[in-house]
């Protein structure tokens, strides 16, 4: 499969708002890349608050990245419906299920991890970091920290290693036997877990090892 | 449109399995309603634990309702997975948008609805009720209760009221000027909070009120 290079890649008249720090927009960024789509890929300043901003707001009322404009200026945002626009319209490398069979165990493990994995890896850094008070939760509105469900988050986080390594010890790839929208939730999490964490996979977990080494490599992990 | 009499249902061969008390499962029973579909329903009591009993295991190891198991006993958990199933494999009465502009749309609404209408709306009983201590999220982990969760979930609640209304102010239904799969995740978060956490609409947000009551008035509202 591997990603194309950019003279071979599929011209869209599509825009990312995307920011590098940001897990989710790194599930619509490989996405993309996986699928050899050309995109613009425009930053989006969270650190200077630029989410917060009347020009961004325009784009996503909720204040949150990524978001994909289209050549008419129709906004949407919200990764899954991203990946939902771009499969419809570029069908070829299905990266959400090849059958409706596939694309129910997509959306089953790709929600597993994103609901057991990624959102309280995101919870367990939101509620302890220091800097601007009461932003506890990305969004338009304030939320205090708390910190008792950083800690109870992380430890969901470890569960969660441990629940997918199980599960790749049984399959080649979280969804089955094939590269998905699921690999790429799975991947952005552990790779954020990491970063902003500090949490390693363990050797123990071989599959979990083998399987994080695969999609790693693949040309799309670096987007 | 309206439900079919049973007569005129759509056989499936499918089997739901789900509980009355269930946000989640109402999601897929009200989806199943609106198709049109024959499906069987079977009662999980989670009073009683049924969902951690090694039956229900081998249906969703994630211990969770609803799953829906097909002819040949393939299970598919998570109600999003259901639905793309069933929209798929029964395209008539599309619930998950009519186009790839419209699927996009409606994807962005249902999740924001979950992610900041019924996630904490569930958040915001779970970690308060009495009962088996170390049970504030559903699964196969035992997690304790936060109380300040509760209460800062519960005011999220109350955003995404105020949020949804002024949406509602703009477009007849949540993701456009059709009924949807996002209608269904606002209607059952606004009865669960009702009904969990004694929230009701505010006679000021009138266009909520217009919306709820329209789609309460719908058949499948009941399922």
């Amino acid at each position: 499969m591997g990603l194309m290079s950019r003279a071979n890649m599929l011209s869209t008249g599509l825009t990312l708002y995307h920011s590098p720090y940001s897990p989710h927009s790194r599930r619509g960024r490989i996405f993309i890349a996986e699928k050899g789509l050309e995109v613009k890929h425009i930053e989006v300043d969270l650190a200077r608050g630029e989410q917060h901003e009347e020009a961004y707001r325009r784009i996503n009322p909720r204040r949150v990245v990524p978001a994909l404009v289209l050549a008419d200026g129709t906004s949407i945002a919200e990764v899954t419906a991203i990946w939902r626009y771009l499969e419809g319209r570029y069908p070829e490398t299905p990266m959400l299920g090849a059958s409706i069979r596939e694309a129910a165990m997509v959306t089953m493990w790709e929600r597993r991890a994103e609901l057991d994995g990624l959102l309280p890896a995101v919870e367990a850094i939101r509620n302890v970091v220091t800097g601007a008070p009461g932003r506890a939760l990305a969004g338009p509105h304030d939320y205090l920290r708390i910190p008792a469900l950083a800690i109870r988050s992380r430890e969901r986080v470890e569960n969660f290693y441990a629940d997918i390594n199980a599960r790749l010890a049984q399959q080649e790839y979280v969804a089955g036997d094939y590269y998905s929208a699921a690999d790429i939730t799975c991947l952005v999490t552990l790779d954020f877990a990491k970063r902003a964490l500090g949490m390693t996979i363990s050797e123990d977990f071989t599959a979990l090892k083998r399987w994080h080494g695969a999609v790693s490599s693949r040309p799309g992990a670096v987007a």
